[in-house]
């Protein structure tokens, strides 16, 4: 039998535009001799559709829509299809996370999601009530274990720990298995798609059978995801398909041998291609934007992020301004220039000082005996940031914002200055990342595209005379180790003092930044999530807070299991 | 015996001060010769600790608080203390909800939450596993019904469905209880109180025990709890408490008559009364803030904001500017005035021509030969948001934003203008309720402290010569119904147009403009909450999304049970 992987890319909400996608690539299925097309999960709403499942008109079209594309899918063919439906138990949350398979107008099977990941930036339990065990689909003869996404990664038996106390594809496997099916929305993060692969891989080495991994592909908002489909057997991959892309798969259940492109990943081009997806699918499945724009400071920020975004929309929907202030240096001016020049972007120079200059008029009399600060540094960076609205709203563009995620995690950056904009794109790349992206994108392009001076230069602000970052953080080479063991490792002072080297104090001054910036994240722009835990809304915390570690380290109690009476 | 009921008002995070608070309480509760103090859900981590919660060192140094604290507290007293404990099941979620009754430097029994909210802004399953069923606590001779918050909001037999599927409160009552103790972090929305005491009335007539209801008090970052404490009796209340403050009350299990203050639950005095303890809260719970400040328009949003900042943390620590332009009408400069000086506060006036006529000149080379457009419009409010945070940055002081539910809905606010700010007063508070505020402020004060004309005057963003509101908008009366039917209870353009006789055409035009504005909240200042549904951590939708409702209406099937083959 062909099964047709339909690794699509939808758009969150676009139940019409879903369905119409999903018919047109089931046509293509039977063109091509598929007897099962196989779909990602909630791909009819597109994942995650959040809140909007909490409206019934959205529910109710829902289920219109999955009835009306029964009806229009051709005859013959069997399709799984994921879309939520109504929970039919008086209790409990009001949907299950369904996945159903289609054939001749009639759904002739549904299996739900069992496992609903509620951690990081998923919320199904918010949604979704656990699904009884599922059934084997018997189906044109071949025993389907089919699954949703979470449900077969709770089935290492060697963890010490289990998220759930189910584990839906044993069950299955018990029942007597033909080939696993599981369809996901599972986004990426660096490192993961290796993850999800030995998982699969681990399943069929275990139950002796393939299975079919069928993914979403696209970003919504935050999210990306990287498709990654393909088929797995019990000695390694049958079928493997592009990642980054939309993809349609062909697979005989018959074969023995490999289709499919071989899947490398490797973290700074998979880092790349999830960004330059990123940026593309938030301005195209807007439909608000005819071009990006973005502040080109002639750092590396800035450079990377334009880029990225000539490479996800073409060179002639990018616009880059520099805004030069009194302490900005020539180059940042000289190497925005030589930017645009390399991309072929649309380019303007702004000096702020008109701008900066009716501020400092007006504050004058109020701030008369007060010393410069970093009011003033904020002033400068407001300036730029309302310029870049101005033309934002004049055009119609979308304003790129280019802090990365070290700056980001210790607030070194100004909350409606150089943070405005609706896309953050490297929100969640370490300023070390940054480097290794650019030179990358440098060494694809086999030319200087991002200029060898903003690569070398000393990061700096460029907000007073002589500034540079090393001023007020510490090398980005001891920065990033202990922010990404905080930021998501969860780690703390001394584990981080004493796995980094730094010392304790640092550490600590480090954390309290991050602490303490709270603020200015919450009314950040929407960042591109490329680790397993991005700011954003997968990393909830409370505002208003005053933990003030206890000076001395306490036993480390939190993830042992003390008995009842012990605590 | 005689319970002391803890009504306090803890800071998320702060371990050390809460459990010192914990320790001062308790030490009163014998000092009037209680025998048993109760204090609320999760008191020492404060609610909600969100992802504190993640972090090992965190929980360890909870749980060497909670054992610091059993052993300080004073001999002899029955402690009923909320805080996490470590799940000690290999699955499942790491933590459970726990209440610990401590006694003589033991816990002596201990109960966790079975019910865990996981909607709007509760994300308890995020962390929590549910408890086994409670037992009731023997103790003292009595049979004590010991639950946490939810565990008593699933008891209506009458409801036609039900959010879980266990009721905690029937099955300690089948065990025999002599009384129901309810901790609770259960934060305070419009109608909320009124609803919760109606619950207890009904678990007290059920099952013929008295309850004690431990409620948390105060607001964390946008969540306000009320309080309203107390014991209820099978035949009506036997003791209630001071709302929207710290209160300690004393209730003698032998006591047959109603002791303490009248709960009286009128809509306007209510949002008084939260509002003024959520700016309070978020001040002076944060370290950073010597005062806070706002710009004054002289229009009702801005004069209420500033009325009830002072009501909250005394004249003396409010500063207000106007920043009149072009045009600005006179009342913007006298109304703002009159404000200032009826409430006793500093007052600056800043006129804002010389930074618009520095971005006007900048922008001029690109915006040449383009007409005057909204862009004009956002620059005014951005150059009042700069030079508001300047004055933030220069002095230390937290500026408010003064937008309200209406106009956030809508998207009638500039980002990154005069969305600027660290706390959103009135973002859950609809453009009508503003108004009825405003004018019981006044009666309150028995003067105008709001001026009258800020009361009478059409609303004006004043971003135009002679701009009004109701150029773009519909009046108020008409939008503030579909928005509250939209936003709250999630109805749709049908139903909307139904309910409210607004024209079909309108209702789905304001339903656009919500969803379209979604961007815009996602980068807003924390909002105090007042309704069952604010903007803010409790909505979570897609911002690239493209839900496009069907033209004509399709049935409503989403609340129904259709059958598992039905879809």
């Amino acid at each position: 039998m062909k099964i047709a992987l339909c690794q699509i890319n939808p758009i969150a909400g676009d139940l019409s535009g879903n369905a119409a996608k999903i018919l047109a690539w089931s046509r293509r299925a039977v063109d091509e001799g598929a007897e099962l097309a196989v779909f990602p999960e909630l791909c009819l709403t597109g994942y995650p559709p959040l809140d909007l499942l909490d409206r019934p008109r959205f529910l109710s079209e829902c289920e219109a829509t999955l009835n009306d594309l029964a009806d229009a899918l051709p005859a013959g063919l069997g399709v799984i299809v994921g879309a939520p439906r109504s929970n039919p138990s008086p209790a409990g949350k009001r949907l299950l996370n369904a996945v159903f398979l289609l054939e001749d107008g009639a759904v002739v099977a549904e299996v739900y999601k069992q496992l609903r990941p509620t951690y990081d930036v998923f919320d199904e339990y918010r949604y979704f009530e656990p699904g009884p065990p599922q059934e084997v689909v018997l189906w044109r003869g071949l025993r389907l274990g089919l699954h949703v996404c979470e449900d077969m990664w709770n089935n290492r038996e060697t963890d010490p720990y289990h998220l759930y106390a189910a584990n839906p594809v044993d069950a299955l496997a018990a029942q007597g298995v033909d080939l696993f099916i599981n369809v996901s929305g599972s986004p990426f993060a660096t490192g993961r798609p290796a993850f999800r692969e030995a998982i699969i891989a681990e399943i069929c080495a275990e139950h002796g059978v393939p299975l079919v991994f069928v993914n979403e592909v696209g970003a919504n908002t935050e999210l990306i995801f990287d498709g990654g489909s393909g088929v797995w057997g019990p000695e390694g991959p049958l079928c493997t398909m592009q990642r980054f892309e939309e993809s349609f798969g062909l697979w005989d259940t018959e074969q023995t041998a490999c289709c499919g492109v071989a899947h490398v990943e490797e973290k700074i081009p998979d880092l790349h291609d999830a960004l330059v997806l990123g940026i593309r699918d938030y301005v195209t499945k807007s439909p608000y934007f005819s071009k990006v724009l973005l502040g080109l400071s002639g750092g590396i920020d800035s450079a990377l992020t334009a880029a990225l975004a000539v490479e996800a929309l073409g060179a002639d929907r990018v616009v880059g301004i520099t805004m030069p202030s009194a302490y900005s240096s020539e180059g940042s001016v000289t190497d925005s220039l030589a930017l645009a020049q390399a991309l072929g972007i649309e380019f303007h120079e702004m000096p702020i000082a008109p701008a900066v200059d009716g501020f400092t008029h007006m504050l004058a009399p109020l701030f008369a005996g007060k010393a410069p600060d970093v009011t003033e540094e904020n002033l400068q960076a407001r300036a730029r940031g309302t310029t870049l609205m101005a033309v934002s709203n004049k055009f119609g563009y979308l304003l790129l914002t280019t802090g990365n995620k070290s700056e980001t995690a210790v607030g070194y950056a100004t909350l409606y200055g150089d943070m405005n904009g609706g896309l953050a794109v490297l929100s969640d790349v370490f300023k070390l990342d940054v480097y290794r992206l650019a030179r990358y994108v440098n060494e694809r392009a086999g030319r200087a595209i991002i200029p060898e001076n903003s690569l070398t230069k000393p990061p700096s602000a460029e907000l007073r005379p002589g500034q540079k970052d090393q001023d007020s953080l510490p090398p980005y080479e001891v920065l990033d180790p202990i922010l990404e063991r905080y930021v998501e490792r969860h780690e703390d002072v001394d584990e981080i003092a004493a796995a980094t080297g730094a010392d304790r104090a640092l550490v600590r001054r480090i954390l309290d930044m991050v602490d303490r910036n709270e603020f200015k994240r919450r009314q950040a722009a929407p960042g591109l999530r490329v680790t397993t835990k991005a700011f954003g809304p997968g990393r909830r915390l409370p505002i208003v807070m005053r933990w003030q570690r206890a000076d001395t380290p306490v036993p480390h109690a939190g993830q042992t299991h003390t008995a009842p009476e012990g605590a």
